[in-house]
């Protein structure tokens, strides 16, 4: 078997195996002993380095090198050109030993040094025998939806469009209906459908039929990665096509056996033998947050056995990398898809009113019943939908506010299932006060920034001022979650003035035809001021607000405009929002021509803390070009409303039609308007997370 | 005291303002009220910017804007050149106020704007009384140990030698010497001489004896930086150099009060009048781990009232941003300072042996009594020594290893003193192995991989294999203490083959006048066969090893050459450090000529795993050019011990001289030799770790 033909002095190693033997990281250090024969098997795209001097017996000065067909070597530093054979050694000579493509049968190629004492006095050899095996392990580290055959970046991640690294989903969705949590919770899979929320993965070998005694793959994870990751191997080795077949045939498989997870960071996967691949579901366990970056390492090593008792060496190892992908907000400026509400025992006209609106603007409409939200109407509170993107899925999340009013059951009851996600955060040790509400918790349409994009927008959340000794914050499991998502860096606003101390009570965003797309619009007393003024200019002093309202007493305008301890309070709100229109200015790189400043007026309340007090306009739904704002009830001139008036007006230039939605008594009189009283699943951002520059 | 005088249309805002002016980062949106005065207080480099149609009457057309000589002010967009006063203006006409420089006493300045129904109709003014100070909270942001003022880039932190932010030391040394406990664990300051340890801090401001009523300055850190920093306040403002002066008179004071801390996040702090500097020291708590980056942000604000029960309003915020000092090692190329060693009932002639090389070294040593080690011998084992570096601080930190053997006490209670720092970490819930020894925790010398510097070097430990199922590891908590330093990127290598199972029993560095400026030293079994293969073939077979040693049998070169089942076990030896020699090529870019093999034997002892056959050369202590080496009692030729004259003539190229230490009773057959007993403190890098570019 052993190829007895002359050896070439300058080997033709090729050029793909150049690489290698240049690159240190692909070479292995491997010892020969003289007079014995010893095995191994070789990965190809490696290079064993033997160092001829080592086991080189006492007194020998030359050697030659044989090899069969299959093998290549090369001697270095390379002996001076037509050198005979054997050529002299020293104690630097190396010699680098290739092999092109797979081996058939096992120990198919072999490789002998005969030392020389005298060119003509041979005293031994050495001899190896080589199996050669290909083996990658593979991922969508080019993130476009295929598993690519190993990609040369796989073992590290980038951000950017000419970044790399696979991505992985929290499977944070239920494929169940019933009994259902998230599949994450559960070590097994239950459905095929379930493979599509993971990442694939796939480890292609090729080489004999099995591998030579002892030697065997093994997966293997970090302590942190066990704690973030799960990985289930497909029994079959088919390929996917087969397993997408599989789901018309069959909806409950136990043919995924758990290889990785919490109580396996190793484990020996199968070597397939020939030219195989099997498939691997790679399925993410937790978000990024605080104490996890959110970079997940996986392994795959090739174990050479010493003998028993004796730990299996790692002789090579290909390793991927993969992100788990971060909780994505939608804002105003994307698309409605569906609009969420609660039915309650008083809000009839309400739901009839966003029915309307809702159909108007061609999504659906989800009613939350009366016994599942317990009375419970602020749908925008308990919960924020998201998403969750990859190359081959996304679905939307909700998070789960650790506010837990009536409607705490609603985002895990109703919303979780197939391809719906669920997340939340406990607080521990921690008040959770209103501003953990997520009227709370908005997001900013794109913007850019001194130069800095923010192609998904910021969080903005409502807390204290900094300085301030004693205030309500959002809780901190809360915000370390929101942070560590780190593609829409959050913003802190100023909302604890504010009674109940929501961001959405003074600020929202809506699309814009011009300039950037957007514009925020701001509640303004000032600007409701100077409106009120001006009628009373106008000899309207005397119109109503409230006017024929049962539920709240009329007060004329110029009783408004007399009455200084409500315009000081006014004074008292306007700063505080035009603190944050400072903040707000600075952190999206906004202009005053980016803001829209609505009449809305707030009176202080308990606790020195302001409420609306007429419906609070700016707490509107925006499905797209269609706007549903909280009746304002404002003075009549001319049989109009003045404040539907202006606000009809101040849109109209934007291109945006108003409904003014009466939630006087079943909303505006519990202190929350349109926005708390609903939420909105949005479509997508078409810009890709990970394109993002870092 | 309104200066009544004509306005310039174009007013001349000078050049430094121009930024302000034009960046939204600086500016305050301000209101007016008609008919009103109001008063606020100005802070030198903002702008304040008031919308002039938002307090205008109805009905009014046109502006006329007066001022205070201190005060300047633009009208945007700017009116048609040689429009004469007043002005028009609609909803979108804004006015820039700014003023140079600090006033001398409150409200000091003013500035009217006239409301006109015609041209020469006036309705009213609003009036605003403005009192101007600077304000600038400052560190040493360039880092060359100077406090400058005001430095453009203190808000943010930046690696590199272009890079900017300041920096903080964990106050981890104690300035008493009884009783003593780290500094950081106290919250407050006993001795003067503890602010050398913390980061000098500046709050410069300028302006009135007082600030107007109800104003004043606040402290505030986020609730993650009051787990990591404390802030004390120097009661005098008579600047550092008073303090220094101090120094030499109390060594005990209370002049340094609290500001911030765990149970503060925010505080006032006194506006101190007139051209004033108030020092603070900020001190670090924790260093950077898994969940700590080791940012840290402190504001500075300035705070409006607004009226009793109302939260005053930051309306000008000054931030500045440490990174805490990581811990840093010290490989062997550094100088030593002092060498560390026990002192125990059998160690006399080692510690003679150590004195006299210690001497010859130029450095000092520190003996640990026997009362303090209770027989605990391996002072390598229980502590590292490093440092921790800033621009105007920095000293050395002892690493105290959860190990906790006989010398658990050693490191608190004799290194921890006076610029001696101590930090150490607990393990919870994990298993603390023999892997755990700082034996086990090494650190290169600087090098670079791919173009990529690593100036500080690396740290190296030694672990399992990744694949094993089962085996021993560096306990989670240590090991990522060692990775969220960040600076010296930490390499695992395959240790858990051996019985004591530390990287220092195969490897070590030394330095080298040529090449990368250090070799790496492998243990290597094959090099010792081929020496002795050698000393056979030239006739010395029947030379004996631990010849004369009383405590060891001899046994002759024949007999070991003989021995299969002795050859096979270094045979497995080989492969696991060639498997290191390897991952050390790979990750720290060294080519085989950076890397010397010492003849070195192994012995397959209990549980499959190995120890040193006769004392372990590569086990040394490496005094700049002087190597204290265990001392081999190899095979005697002519004499000479043949593995002594292999070691010298190997280190003889380097400039090295070699000093061979007895140490086989009382460490080699305790499992240990001269490294593992002893230990070094060096001298600190001349590079500065924020230099690095990250």
């Amino acid at each position: 078997m052993l190829a007895q033909a002359q050896i070439p002095l300058r080997p033709n190693l090729n050029q793909d195996r150049k690489k290698a033997t240049d690159n240190p990281r692909y070479q292995r250090t491997f010892r020969l002993e003289f007079k014995k024969t010893l095995r191994t098997v070789y990965v190809v795209g490696t290079v064993l380095k033997v160092n001829l001097n080592r086991c080189a017996p006492p007194g020998s000065k030359y050697v030659s090198v044989q090899c069969s067909p299959r093998v290549q070597y090369r001697i270095s530093p390379p002996p001076a050109e037509n050198v005979p054979l054997p050529i002299p050694f020293n104690e630097k000579t190396v010699l680098l030993i290739t092999m092109d493509t797979a081996s058939e049968v096992e120990m198919d190629s072999k490789l002998s040094v005969t030392y020389y004492e005298e060119k003509t006095k041979e005293m031994g050899k050495a001899v190896i025998h080589l199996t050669a095996v290909e083996i990658s392990l593979d991922v969508d580290a080019d993130r476009d939806g295929q598993v690519e055959r190993n990609h040369p970046n796989k073992g590290s991640w980038v951000w950017g469009p000419n970044g790399h690294g696979a991505i992985l989903l929290v499977n944070c969705d239920s494929e169940r209906t019933y009994g259902k949590r998230p599949d994450s919770e559960s070590d097994e899979i239950s459905k095929v459908s379930d493979l599509k929320d993971m990442s694939p993965m796939v480890l292609r070998t090729r080489g004999p039929a099995k591998l030579p005694e002892g030697y065997k793959l093994a997966m293997h994870i970090s302590q942190g990665g066990a704690e973030s990751v799960r990985i289930y191997r497909a029994r079959s080795t088919e390929g996917i096509n087969q397993t997408l077949k599989n789901l018309f045939y069959s909806s409950f498989i136990k043919d995924y056996p758990l290889v990785l997870g919490s109580n396996d960071l190793t484990k020996e996967v199968p070597y397939a033998g020939g030219n195989a691949e099997t498939n691997f579901y790679v399925e993410g366990l937790r978000f990024p947050d605080n104490n996890f970056e959110g970079l997940i390492t996986i392994s795959l090593s090739l174990l050479e056995p010493i003998a028993k008792g004796f730990p299996e060496t790692p002789i090579f190892t290909d390793t991927v990398v993969f992100r788990v992908a971060p909780w994505i907000m939608t804002p105003n400026t994307l698309n409605p898809v569906e609009v969420l509400v609660c039915s309650t025992s008083d809000n009839y006209q309400f739901l009839k009113g966003m029915k309307k609106l809702v159909e108007t603007s061609g999504s659906k409409m989800k009613i939350c019943s009366q016994y599942m939200n317990r009375q419970d109407r602020w749908m925008q509170d308990e919960i924020e939908i998201g998403y969750i993107d990859s190359p081959h899925q996304r679905f939307p999340v909700v998070l789960d506010s650790p506010r837990d009013g009536g409607l705490q059951d609603f985002p895990y009851e109703e919303l979780l299932g197939p391809d719906f996600g669920y997340v939340t955060r406990t607080a521990h040790d921690e008040v959770v006060s209103s501003l953990d509400s997520f009227g709370n918790l908005e997001v900013s349409p794109p913007v850019t920034v001194n130069g800095k994009n923010y192609p998904l927008g910021r969080i903005i959340i409502g807390v204290a001022f900094p300085t301030a000794t004693e205030g309500r914050n959002m809780t901190k499991v809360v915000q370390e979650f929101l942070w560590a998502q780190k593609v829409q860096e959050p913003i802190a606003l100023f909302s604890d003035w504010l009674l109940v101390g929501h961001v959405d009570e003074f600020l929202t965003f809506v699309p814009a035809p011009d300039r950037k797309g957007f514009r925020l619009l701001l509640a303004s007393p000032d600007a409701c001021y100077k409106l009120f003024l001006g009628l009373q200019n106008d000899g309207h002093g005397q119109a109503k607000m409230f006017d024929g309202l049962g539920a709240e007493e009329e007060i004329t305008v110029d009783k408004i405009l007399s009455d200084e301890k409500f315009r000081a309070e006014n004074s008292y709100v306007q700063s505080c929002i035009d603190w944050n229109r400072d903040v707000l200015k600075r952190e999206l790189g906004l202009d005053d021509d980016d803001i829209i400043d609505l009449p809305i007026l707030f009176k202080v309340v308990e606790e020195n803390r302001a409420v609306a007090f007429f419906p609070d306009m700016v707490n509107m739904i925006v499905l797209g070009k269609n706007l549903g704002i909280p009746k304002p009830f404002g003075p009549k001139v001319d049989g109009r409303c003045a404040l539907e008036s202006e606000m009809t007006s101040l849109m109209k230039g934007l291109g945006l039609s108003c409904t003014y939605i009466d939630d006087f008594v079943s909303y505006h009189k519990k202190l929350g308007e349109v926005h708390c009283g609903s939420n909105v699943r949005r479509e997508q951002f078409t810009f890709k997370w990970w394109n993002l520059e870092m």
